[in-house]
């Protein structure tokens, strides 16, 4: 059976994974996109624009797993889009035409909507479901492989709060956001339940990997 | 002018420096002594106790540095005792006859009372005064040596607010109490402040350190 996995997910040392104030020229509210700049310098993020440039290191290494043997991605709604988007009949998710994700994506919504099919092998699925029934559905069309939880923030909280999530990747940035949605809420004891390994690197950032104990 | 520097001051990921429910037995309630598990294997912490055993690595060096080069501390009335202890006229701290400061100690509080002289050169001072007061009556105790400005969270917030701070090292223990008081909140934007590097140890912790800028 596939395995839940969330991979690059940022946040600051204040454990917030988004900013205040998302919006459509600001997915990230007032965080901008200063959570992820340790992503934009590796390798693996310059390729899939076709480039060639960028860092081989550590970064690379633990950004590059966010594709290896997945299969679907589960996302929250404001993941996919904007407040607002379930009121746009035509929207069809803030990645253009070749969305990079190349696998079935089912978006949790309470206003499921037809399914999209995008280039590049990218569909977008829309499911009113609890996590663990999203996740059976997910499960299912990885065909074996894996399935990766894209977040937000609340998202991950509450498969991680059932005790879904078998692998998770957190990349704490050295900033202070203040204000935005939290990654840790709710979470106490998580110890417990997971190995947990810190590795900082030369960028700044520190890579959190949570492992399950019990699988 | 010495400079006011926190020591050693442990967090867990999600951002709590002291948990829930703090008393006599329980000086940082929930939470136990668990966020301070990686200071006692080092070298540093057995030798206080006159010991030779512990850990040599760079734990042990950095935990070293809470004493070098110190002239006098600063603490919340909530690291001098637990809830209450205002109201017992001969408290005399969490510490023993001989506490570990070997210096002069301003202990802030609401209802100061007269200086108490321990063993090993502490004298605890109480002081019903704002930071930068307190900072300036402390620099002067300290005689050009530097001031440690001891904690708790809500007293390191607030120094740190009045940009009062130039070094903290702060030690991210890979564990969520999920409740107590943040070390965290009300400090957005403290990258610009400061520079900020992160170095995590094969013992699990992150340690975090904070350079301002200016001084």
């Amino acid at each position: 059976m596939g395995k839940l996995r969330v991979h690059n997910f940022a946040v600051s040392l204040d454990g917030f994974g988004t900013g205040e104030g998302q919006a459509a020229d600001a997915p990230f509210g007032h965080a901008g996109e200063r959570i992820h700049d340790w992503m934009f310098a590796t390798r693996y993020w310059h390729e899939m624009g076709g480039g060639r440039r960028g860092s081989v290191g550590a970064d690379n290494a633990f950004a590059t797993m966010h594709g290896s043997g997945i299969g679907a991605e589960i996302m929250g709604a404001g993941k996919f889009g904007p407040p607002g988007w379930q009121d746009d009949p035509d929207y069809k998710g803030a990645w253009g035409p070749n969305p990079p994700f190349h696998t079935p994506v089912f978006v949790l919504t309470h206003r499921p909507r037809p399914s999209i099919e995008m280039k590049g092998g990218t569909t977008f699925h829309f499911l009113d479901a609890a996590p663990a029934e999203a996740l059976k559905i997910a499960l299912e069309a990885a065909g074996g492989q894996d399935v990766r939880l894209g977040g937000g923030p609340s998202v991950i909280r509450d498969f991680v709060a059932e005790g879904l999530v078998d692998q998770m990747h957190v990349v704490q940035v050295p900033i202070l956001l203040g204000r935005g949605v939290r990654l840790w809420d709710g979470l106490e004891s998580l110890e417990e339940a997971y190995h947990i390994e810190a590795v900082s690197t030369p960028s700044g950032v520190t890579h959190l990997t949570f492992t399950a104990k019990s699988r």
